[in-house]
């Protein structure tokens, strides 16, 4: 079959011919309809070698942390799955067995790192190839009736902004506030899961008229140009007194800083891009019991109430489609930051 | 001034000429611009002599527990208060020191019995007057721009519901469904809450289908006459599942035992509306951890955020308006089941 | 090998040879080295033919939920357990993948019925022989250097309590007060959760001063006699307000009246013993916002805590040892009520 | 009437003789009892006076703000308070109404800084004097039969680290680990709120043996000297988990990076010392989902928590007294370190 692999450190990912794999006792052989394009990926391939192999990412690499399929085997020991279901892979694997897995947070196992278990895209195999092995039938997450394609990335990029803003929710009563960072493969998904859950004004930030379009497109009550004048104006826009809770999709210097001096009195600030700049806290830098985090992923029932969202049609991604021969052209577009919403290799 | 008292067990309300107050140290003064008629008025005015007088109510009792006014005269040590400012009346006055009173909650007061505090319009001289004492500043919710008439009615039908869905709020996930039995005045917002901070699927349930194309036009997904097949056709709606929050907002036998037929798993069950019916919890007549409660209206917290779904426009209420005068025939419109939404007074 | 079945309607549990099982692909084969007795097991054998069949519980039925071992081979595709782990069974299986089981709350799967998955000793072959089968690796709790006679007991009679409890906790704030009816098998250990995980003020209430002296012993501050004035007494040490949380391990009419009078304000009234009574729940007969609910074991997250409890000494469990032979004879100690906390069986 | 007062930038504070005062409406006069000594205090002594002035601190300034009393006189329009009454004073005086103040969180009053409202000892004139007038009645909270020497320094010594630990009580699990960093007037008190309240295992670290000694008579499970090797020995302590919540009370840059380094995925950091230290917190400088947050003082709800601990006997004050006239030793003392808990006043 074929699958798109990061062969090499610092070269593009390629189109490569490897064996269609075969289910183990417990696993289930899928046959990909949609596989997701994520900036980690960018990451990933941008460490250096040494970095790289301090992480454990294999070489080859398959490609893609968000998958979709349809069973196209089951191994032995496997039940209440069937061939034909279509299903959709919840991607942050664990041991299924620790207290953090215990509770369907997979993504906090704290067994994951010493047994070597790595998501696939991310480690084992991944979704962007004809076919993938997913390790147990609990990794599966009913699709039904809904689109792969147009639903794939929630398994990441709607995931992830889910956890983080279920995490916030007792932060964002009526009469709330919150601000979204970074209104691109992550962000316009926040957007519309904050207006879907919450009573929240939603306040979007970007660095171009473009961008803030889409985001006004998608539910943000405001938009604010992020420059270094972004935190006054989210303050002027809340009476003075912040925002409640503030996503940072972008993670770099400076929109932590706004981020930080946006924040209210009690607030959550979540900071889900990978931009390597830090926030500094410290007496007087912050307003009082303002929270900051950085989270990661999310858990397998937040990816059934992620879902249900796009079911009532209260969530939605905006697609760019590849085919998987087109798969370094899809990350390019991604680097080059000309993707509107997220792009989706369909294999 | 004129007044709307109730003056003798078992007679309408009739108006009164009596004299204007005036404010003692730390209370307020105001210039009633909206006073709401409740069915809990009706309870009242329902109860024998001997109920009563058990109950602690005065005659004469000026009515009215959902008022809006203007600050006309502050007493001495009131600040942060001017003369002028459009205000609410958050109703359930307690001692304003336990340990609920403490966190704003002064419907649950501990020591408003021994001390014989009441609510105005329950106890208290009620807004349904010219003037109105409120007895102190911190039962004062700025109204700011909201028009009086039209949101008076937050004070109770929506401060009530309010606070009911935000003790559910963690059961009302993606995903979930929230059943609302009676759509008049507490539940046509209860709907509108509903949708407003949560992304639940609403399902309305009432007996007729007028008062159902109102709770559709408010935002009911679903509309379910209220019979004695209401809990099979949510099971069926839900996929076998049942609600996982139902607000009973009738309270008589017959939709306790919907709401409690319909319960999921872990579902909340609340009976808001005094219609004389009871809840039977044992083992095998309800399903498991779902629970059973009975609130009473609601913290001053909630106020300010139920005012503020109202100010973004997420929550309105369906108005119908009548004069001081005409005070007694908004009660008989009330028992009649004629009144759309709400009925204020506006003296 | 050696089993404790029920294998005829009526009549008692018997001692029977069967053939020791083997583990089917994902499945693991406990050598079992305690097995908890409990009133559910009576329960279950005090149903009439009819009851018996509808409730779905085959014949003869292996008895045995709570149970403890040691790996003695596991079946293909299992990972990450290894034979010669001692270990404890999360009894409530479920299918592992809906909404619920992907939190852990494997209690509350909404597939179980329908697919037919039934706990061990409840329909699957229970721990009360000398093998057992555990359907999945994720049902294993590692019980490290716990005694398993000691301890088996907490995976019902220990994690039931601890559910319970847990649910309550954001009532069991620091000057609270929590009452336990029932110091039996779960009640004594709930008293001991109490202490151990709030800072509540604990009121135990039994039948007799011998089973109220266990309950003192193991850290109620108050005892109280189970009678018709205990609500009363409840009242009186509470200073009038009643109490925070009210857990009923009786179930019966009596009691669960008991524990309806004595809620505070926004309380729980959490009823567990299956004593044929109902909760009556409306307008005037029970605290505002007091929440009646039937909970049902725990989720699996739940047992780590409490096994974790048990680690650090701060509970532990009064058990009274009988062997497999002597199986019948520890369930008629039960019925009478002279199992001074837990009898466990010793295959 | 004597007061202790700071009267020039610099110098050390003093007593003098001013005017007792006389309560205004709804003001209350306290004979006081017993007044704490707190670091704050030294922080806020030790500012240049351009800082001093521009934190809006008025010179003189009577100190305290940790203080008790006996109710000498009422303002008009007291209610509910009686001359002769014995109480401790909540310190964080707010509006009253603002969203925050409904929910008696004071300490983060939106209106405050607007307003020029200012905590007695902080601002408006503190409990170091014979007389102290108290805002409102509000602001009350009943000893009874407390001790107010030994329970005075609850009022912040105790509310501050009470209000820490009960936002991160969600994550002291059983099973799970606190650390306190800093064992002397609030550390000590925190590790035994945190056995009071929750079944955490509780780490002390301290740079002597001596304070640690008072560590573990207090309640904590393990101590560990406060040096550049304490992260890895909280990891090696809990399995190379980290700790679910950490503590500082110091909040220097070498504290701040042990409480960082030792944190759990999903933990809780909270810095209450003001060390000058700053929390670096970017992707792979902390677990993921950890929470660095700065909280100030607690909530009028949780006062009256801490207070019912005392009462109870879960929490007690190593107390060291001073007279009014030893003052300026009660803080030459603290400052160096001397103290043994907490320095308290008695005038």
């Amino acid at each position: 079959m074929k699958a798109l692999q990061y062969t090499r450190i610092g070269s593009h990912p390629e189109v490569v011919e490897i064996a269609t794999p075969s289910p183990g006792p417990g696993q289930v052989l899928l046959k990909v309809t949609a596989a997701g394009v994520c900036h980690s990926d960018e990451y990933v391939m941008g460490l250096s070698e040494e970095e790289y192999t301090a992480a454990g990412y294999p070489l080859p690499l398959t490609l893609g942390h968000e998958g979709a399929g349809i069973v196209a085997e089951i191994g032995e020991g496997v039940e209440h799955v069937a061939v034909g279901d279509a299903v959709a892979v919840y991607g942050p694997w664990g041991c299924g067995r620790c207290h953090n897995c215990a509770q369907g947070k997979e993504n906090y196992c704290t067994n994951a790192a010493a047994e070597g278990i790595k998501p696939p895209g991310l480690g084992a195999p991944g979704s962007m190839a004809e076919y993938m092995i997913v390790d147990s039938a609990r990794h599966l997450v009913p699709l039904g009736d809904l689109d792969p394609v147009e639903n794939v990335s929630l398994t990441d990029a709607g995931l992830t902004p889910y956890h983080a803003i279920k995490t916030s929710l007792p932060k964002l009563r009526a009469g709330s506030t919150a601000v979204v960072i970074g209104t691109g493969g992550l962000g316009h998904v926040a957007i519309q899961i904050l207006r879907a859950v919450s009573a929240a004004t939603v306040i979007a930030l970007d660095i171009t008229e473009e961008k803030l379009a889409l985001a006004a497109e998608v539910g943000a009550h405001h938009t604010v140009l992020s420059d270094a004048d972004a935190a006054a104006k989210i303050r002027e826009l809340t009476g003075g007194r912040g925002a409640d809770a503030v996503f940072d999709f972008v993670g770099a210097e400076p929109t932590i800083a706004t981020a930080v001096a946006a924040a209210a009195t009690d607030a959550d600030v979540t900071i889900v891009g990978i931009g390597g700049g830090t926030a500094h806290v410290g007496f007087g830098t912050i307003a009082f019991d303002a929270a900051v985090r950085i989270p990661y992923w999310g858990s397998r029932s937040e990816l059934v109430e992620v879902l249900d969202l796009a079911r009532t049609g209260q969530v939605g991604v905006e697609v760019q489609r590849y085919t998987l021969d087109q798969g370094a052209e899809a990350y390019e577009a991604l680097a080059a930051g000309t993707v509107r919403g997220r792009a989706v290799i369909v294999p």
